[in-house]
């Protein structure tokens, strides 16, 4: 039996451990996380584990409803020692759950604890954690840098005015580059409510009124220029399932009009408005050297009830099984058609897509970059251990895993980073365990290139950050 | 090399066998089955050990018909005999499958035959279990009892008087409660010729004409009453996929005059009025506390020359692959918004919905009850190790699986109680394994207190049986 | 640590071992690949271990593309080393894909070479691997007979002459039979470009005009009676999904005036017209006593540049996630309901359709021939380890894996019968396993006639080839 997280914790064999060696040491370089850049610059002191552990982290909401915590100790008035025991109740009964990892990985990495949270132990570790973050080191700033971060990208609305990504570059002793990535959404949700409102935002951050179809896909292309000169490297944006109905400009321009006129759009209409800005923006990503970075799969804001309380991001997302090969294929085909194919990351948030993107990548890779269409890396749901393994597994299967640009967070907060650590003693116990079973020589050389390159280098290889 | 299914058959760790040590002794619950109450009542003592296992396990019958034997000795005239010698020819070949499994631990657990069916032991095997039946114990109760099965529930039409079940509860006797569930998947057919004879039938019972939508509405009410009153803890029912497709009480009215006039509705329209009818009969579950089970993807009597000679579940069923996230999500909302969703159990038929439906469920969740929004165990097709353990990894990492209600027979059966022992080998196995491989604390009590309560405990807690 | 691919390469129990040497000695019988039996008559001398290995092979492709290697040394005019070079450097990138394993078992199989090829290795691998082949048995035929199979069948279209079928035969001292299969797929794509051509070469073949559906129809029986004397056993047909759309003559009618017309057909349309023809082709299959291979869910040509470029068949395609389970279904109970299904073998290129297909089999099989809806092989992009165990899984826990008909290269290379090698080592350890975890007994006598079975005789009871 194997210690509780061990040393060779997810390190099944001596081999996956000397790989481990290998990319431990790696920096990390965190392409796709929710990072608020203001937070960054403000680098507050926060006042306890609950602050850190307990506001805004959906995945443990989720994880305390499930087990049946009343929501004053979720999202409610309780303070913060209340919902910590709320908490470090669930904890052993979340056997199996990535959760149970990441909270005792940031025990042990950030706070020295190396005990199991539980009931018992609960007041203890609140104590000893708390303790822990009076003697310093936990501003989020120490934090990024003591986590050893080179870099990461944000996540930024079009409207942003980046204004705190340019002071948090202008502090020269803050060693890792916080860079913006483009995330257009609410240009693309056409159809929501929140459309309206984003346009009167967006066109107060470019200073001119969007008339026109036409007029949008010029302002967006001056916020891709901006966003560049800020060091941008890749975009992001999420669909239920890839849109592919072209249509002409003419029917464009009459579909902004019956927006902007609020007349509710079909479908239909919704989809052609949602392609057309997607086949426009992907061709000023490939002029810039941008990622473009697909999120397909998440069906969001499922309870209504608590989405009017809560509003969104609050942990009533799930899982969608909409199709989406086909359009996939035929968007990205009609790009490539164009030679205005960027490079592109696919993410899907269901696993019975996995062998449907991992061979999708095939159709669309070309010589300006190795790995140029890329399979995201196991995300949200799928942030776990099978899914890791899967995704991984599904990649190399049906691909080159040797060029693959490994792990994001996808995250909100400051803890996040063992997360990496995770991933890479679950790559590095998958590619050991190929080399025990016969599977793959003993080429230690190789091997560690090959880890070390996943975890950190093809990453930068790939998104060209200018660090 | 283990030998054949040992003491210690899918416990590959020290710590495995310790869990199932504490599993074992734990009473059955058996939440979910088709065992017949008439059946239970009369408690006849069966012949053979081929009335036992070939007459009505289309399962069995499947496999037979894989392996190429003819249908006279697997639902024809063959005897008894001779369709035990049939069904022991095929069990070799069944290598893999959980029909080996299920023989085997059936022969030991209610035999005490140790050996390895096939054609050269079947003839002494035969000889062996009929003496064996006939020293006594396999009658219905004898079999229920000697399974240590505390409480089960049967598979009810609303139309159904529950005579059996009130006869059976005068047996003061008899340790095993026998309850009815709600299963009015007759009632919401309404495409199929089987509804208007169903609908006569069910006036019958309710003792009046149904002349309206309301009327039916009013009726399966008290239906739901009288159930109550009988003990009734759950409803269950199945669909290809969840519908919803909302409609007011006009549409509806017309819609139901359409049925009754015998005039075919759309598919939309069969929908709607099952929507309907589904929202309904969820608020009144959850006035009484009951259970909604829904059941998706099952695909029946694929072959209609079978289903004409030899009726429905004869083994002529398969799993359907509709989409089933949006749907099933906007029903479940519909009812949170008004406060009327009951507890739920989502059961999927196809494996690839394994991670919408287990991350569907923390979109429900809510503090009256831990774990109200259930995951059910891996069912029909899924009933074997790799169908559990995807079910349970599923279900673990997505949500609570220490407040997993666990296991059912879902058969038709009374030797089928061994269902729950192999359940609870594999879940000790996967939660021994990830201790062994120092993925959670060697922490007996509570790892015991898990398997506990997922055996057995916390499906007490949820269905609150009166017993 | 097992030593790369060592003699026990994939076997991790003394039990696998020996149940391997009992398949390893079986004879091959490969029911489905795309050699050219042009190429198998003409036997000639090949050039150097590029011209095997690089021409054609598009899996390879795919790979070098997905490293960033350039068009030119892919199907451009670098030369026969160059491309070789490129190969190789990829080569250790592609740890855990089967290109990985295949490579490295036909180096050592018919090159006896052990070395790993690299960047490193390449240029000494090239010279050794050229001498070989200039020391001969590297000819088709001498391949064939060298790698024991015994029999197989290529992949004909109705037009075909079997000219080449015919000069095989006639070489009395080749001891493998070359049969053909019949494959309808561009008299089935109705609505491409090709179909018009086609019908006009068709024509030809067949000595006469087609000038209605009807004549289409008793043209195709025609050639249907032509290839069953030329040994045909086998039909193949590729389809997204299996349509089913049933129509009657007089409408059939219209929609092949339609197509001489080149009046554009519906989707509709199309699969009346796809259902129609394969209801006849498959009662026609029926009365030869044919089997029906149907190949579902591959997305084609998705890259348009690179199909005007090179054409099809040169690594663009993916995997589909069309809905099939109904359709199919209904395709296979109308056949079934007139008493002409075919012996049938499904495929599906998404393994998410795993267990719907597992499932289906069991819905129509029938005494007349053990296992008579047949799973096919994990195929293509699932031709792997991990695909070839979860489809060997899905069968084993739904139908009857004795029966199983195994493997078939797919290939058109004729040095890929290593994956009988690879299936046969998988099967070993699969079966192996589960005797090892006590499981299943260890009878070796059964298991030996279970894997020998699968490896090869029960493809030749299934076929029947007359040899």
């Amino acid at each position: 039996m194997k210690q509780f997280m061990s040393r060779d914790f997810l390190l099944d064999s001596p081999i996956a451990q000397t790989l481990f060696s290998a990319a431990e040491s790696m920096p990390v370089f965190d392409w796709h996380c929710h990072l608020s850049p203001k937070e960054i610059y403000e680098n507050k002191q926060p006042e306890n584990i609950a602050e850190l552990w307990l506001t805004g982290d959906h995945y443990k909401w989720r994880a305390m409803r499930s087990f049946g915590i009343d929501e004053k100790y979720i999202t409610g008035d309780a303070d913060g020692y209340e919902k910590f025991m709320a908490w470090a109740k669930v904890m052993p009964y979340l056997i199996g759950n990535p959760l149970y990892h990441w909270t005792h990985l940031e025990l042990r990495r950030y706070f020295d604890i190396d005990e199991t949270l539980c009931e018992r132990t609960a007041d203890q570790i609140w104590k000893r954690a708390n303790a822990k973050i009076a003697e310093g080191g936990f501003r989020p700033r120490e934090l990024i840098v003591g986590s050893n971060v080179r870099c990461l990208f944000t996540t930024d609305d079009p409207a942003d005015s980046l204004e705190y990504h340019r002071l948090i570059a202008q502090d020269r002793s803050f060693t890792c580059k916080v860079l913006p990535a483009f995330r257009p959404d609410k240009a693309l949700n056409v159809e929501l409510p929140s459309f309206l409102p984003w346009l009167a935002q967006f066109e107060k951050t470019v200073g001119e009124k969007i008339k026109s179809f036409a007029g949008l896909k010029a302002a967006l292309k001056d916020r891709i220029s901006f966003f560049d000169q800020m060091g941008c490297r890749a975009s992001d944006q999420a669909f239920s399932y890839m849109p592919f109905a072209p249509a002409d400009d003419i029917e464009l321009e009459l579909i902004f009009s019956k927006v902007l006129f609020k007349s509710p759009l079909t479908e239909l209409e919704a989809d052609k408005y949602r392609t057309s800005v997607m086949l426009f923006l992907a061709s000023k990503y490939a002029e810039k050297g941008w990622a473009m970075e697909i999120h397909m799969g998440a069906m969001r804001n499922n309870n209504t009830r608590m989405l009017n309380k809560l509003g969104p991001d609050s942990g009533f997302d799930s899982i969608g099984d909409d199709q989406i090969a086909l359009r996939l294929s035929r968007f990205l085909d009609s790009l490539a058609a164009e030679k205005q194919l960027p490079k592109t990351i696919l993410f899907t948030l269901n696993p019975k897509d996995n062998y449907v993107l991992g061979s999708m990548l095939g159709n669309f890779q070309s010589p300006e970059t190795a790995g140029k269409i890329q399979f995201g890396s196991a995300w949200w749901f799928n942030d776990n251990i099978d899914g890791m393994r899967e995704q991984m597994k599904a990649l190399a299967n049906l691909g080159c895993i040797g060029k693959f640009i490994g792990m994001v967070t996808d995250s909100r907060s400051f803890l996040s980073y063992p997360r990496h650590e995770y991933f890479r003693r679950i790559l590095c116990g998958l590619l050991g365990g190929w080399v025990e079973d016969g599977l793959y020589p003993d080429d230690f050389e190789t091997l560690e290139k090959i880890v070390r390159d996943i975890s950190y280098n093809n990453a930068v290889d790939y998104f060209k950050p200018k660090v």
